[in-house]
């Protein structure tokens, strides 16, 4: 789907989406008939992000004959996609679709659990979040706001971003207007840039009119329906910023906490099958997605040298210290993540990285 | 757990099996009462494999709030590990949870729907089988043995084995009798070795008497359980013959399409999450098993070098040239993993692989 047509779609739905009914928000029991409202920060059929997110509902619809029905909203449509939140908190909707660092400016926390500089792979965030602590600190943080996470989702290792000149030393971010949320924006911040987060339906006519330089999206097979190619030539890789980002769900907690157990596990099943199922599209559709920008389009990929990493390194520290200095739970987590890291990202480096660095020597790729 | 206690308690609760109830094969309707019996390829309770299948059977039952009632039977408590294939082909069981490749004698197929030596990893795996033709040419084998099969678990890369000996050249493997299921154990007969296939159950006690002088099993956390540092100290990585090991269930192919839609999915939802949970788990627990089989056990840790994978990679070009001769089928199913491994694992090189270099680089792990 081209960019204009989903951009077109979502202007289109959002202006009947006035006529939305059957909201309840009262607990229910099992098997009883359960209808809500789910919106998301995601343009209407936005491949991987919005048509994940829109799998996850049919999915639940599906699996339970119709009984619960989820009206799904993307961005637009009912709210905004940053007033997500506070339209879940509020409990005007009972789920929102999103990725959790756009809320950064709630609690620094919730960065966390989209994906941070120097962060967890998708693989290593799963371990961190299921069997390391992060969900219980999610809960944690989420409950403050009268909400509950579950993950629904992952890009993978996002592309570094889209450049209208090289990169070659930390200096070439100075000055530079880059779209780039979460504590990502705030690490290029470190290095003279300013840092703007932008929903996705809203990047391209920013960066063709030059109100912003640079952008940073997901990865090859997003960023190709986006066509910034067009404003921007030079695709650097890998990204320091979203090495695994997770999606998730968030739902109003106490619609949450009133459901029966078995629909709670529904409702589980299904976001866990989005969490693996989003990631397999990204790993099997980026691949050729690259292709065709390089040579389609005209694309110039380019890799960060040690000097650009070593300074989103230091950048990144910096940043950190700042986090864990908000509040005691910002500290617990960042310590969290920490630990995580050392421990899940050890075993990755004896796994994955040592396995396809000889597989690919082998194969010659 | 121990593993003497999980072979102890395999071998009691196999004596109860016989009074096993209540398995009918018969279609079903949505919201009739389903009552099935599992049976699998693992040790009851044995950590990742065993308690992941044991998960994905008291998830189904949960989701359901008891309508389905999955009956699960480890291995040796109803049928042998490896007689679980034909235990549900004829419609004895209707799921059984293991590795395909313990197929590869019905047909090499299977193999590529565990992992094959140089093959993908996790994400990699899922990415063929969700999105690159994996699925539609798994069905298409399954379906000429009477079986459906859905990923449902997958233990990450593993290790390259247990060894009483350094492995330095690829003529350290001559007269090497070793435990290697699927087409890895064909690479190793290529360099001399004598592979056999075992179950879980009956590796430690064959180490220890020394009727094998070597064995893969999982991985660190799998592994430790198992005891292997009592016969074999060096411990080698990684594995070249299970980079991303798939678990699956396979269902009785008549059962399976009498299901309803949604009672369908439900099972798909259920066994998503466990391919998700499982592969979390495996990532979370491998890195302090690891650390403590070398602090505690006094095990040594041995990288594989360049002239050994080396040789891995020309005896792998030789058992695939085999392969494809078996049949139009196993041709086909190479043909696509090979499409896969291309387009998937050059995108690995430019995301995972390419930002670990540089995460772990900067961080100094």
């Amino acid at each position: 789907m081209q960019r204009r047509d989903f951009l077109k779609k979502g202007a289109t739905a959002g202006a009947g989406a006035v006529a939305a009914t059957s909201i309840i928000g009262a607990p229910a029991i099992a098997q009883e008939r359960i209808e809500i409202a789910m919106v998301s920060t995601w343009p209407r059929d936005f491949p991987g992000l919005g048509t994940g997110a829109q799998r996850f509902a049919e999915r639940v619809n599906a699996m339970t004959d119709g009984r619960i029905v989820i009206e799904y909203f993307a961005a637009g449509e009912r709210v905004g996609a940053f007033d997500s939140f506070d339209e879940v908190a509020s409990g005007n909707a009972q789920i929102y679709h999103g990725a959790e660092y756009y809320w950064k400016g709630k609690h620094p926390g919730f960065a966390y659990f989209t994906s941070v500089p120097f962060g967890l792979t998708a693989n290593e965030i799963n371990g961190w979040v299921r069997f390391g602590g992060g969900q219980e600190l999610w809960d944690e943080l989420a409950a403050d706001f009268g909400l509950k996470g579950l993950m629904c989702g992952n890009t993978g290792v996002q592309m570094g971003g889209w450049f209208n000149k090289e990169i070659n030393s930390a200096d070439d971010f100075k000055g530079l207007k880059m779209r780039m949320p979460g504590l990502g924006g705030d690490v290029i911040a470190k290095l003279g840039a300013s840092p703007v987060s932008l929903p996705g339906g809203q990047i391209y006519e920013n960066l063709v009119s030059g109100a912003i330089d640079a952008t940073e999206w997901v990865g090859p097979w997003n960023d190709e329906i986006m066509k910034f190619y067009e404003a921007a030539k030079y695709y650097y890789y890998p990204g320091m910023h979203e090495p695994g980002a997770m999606l998730a769900i968030g739902m109003n907690n106490d619609w949450w906490q009133g459901l029966s157990k078995s629909d709670q596990l529904i409702i589980e099943a299904a976001a866990s099958m989005e969490n693996e199922v989003m990631m397999s599209e990204y790993m099997a559709k980026n691949g050729a997605a690259l292709t065709r920008l390089i040579n389609d389009q005209g694309v110039e990929l380019r890799q960060f040298n040690d000097d650009v990493y070593d300074a989103f390194g230091r950048a990144s520290d910096e940043v950190y210290a700042e986090v864990v200095e908000h509040s005691d739970l910002a500290r617990r987590i960042h310590e969290s993540f920490l630990q995580a890291r050392t421990d899940i990202g050890g075993w990755t480096q004896l796994s994955d990285q040592a396995y396809v660095q000889q597989r690919n020597r082998v194969l010659g790729m």
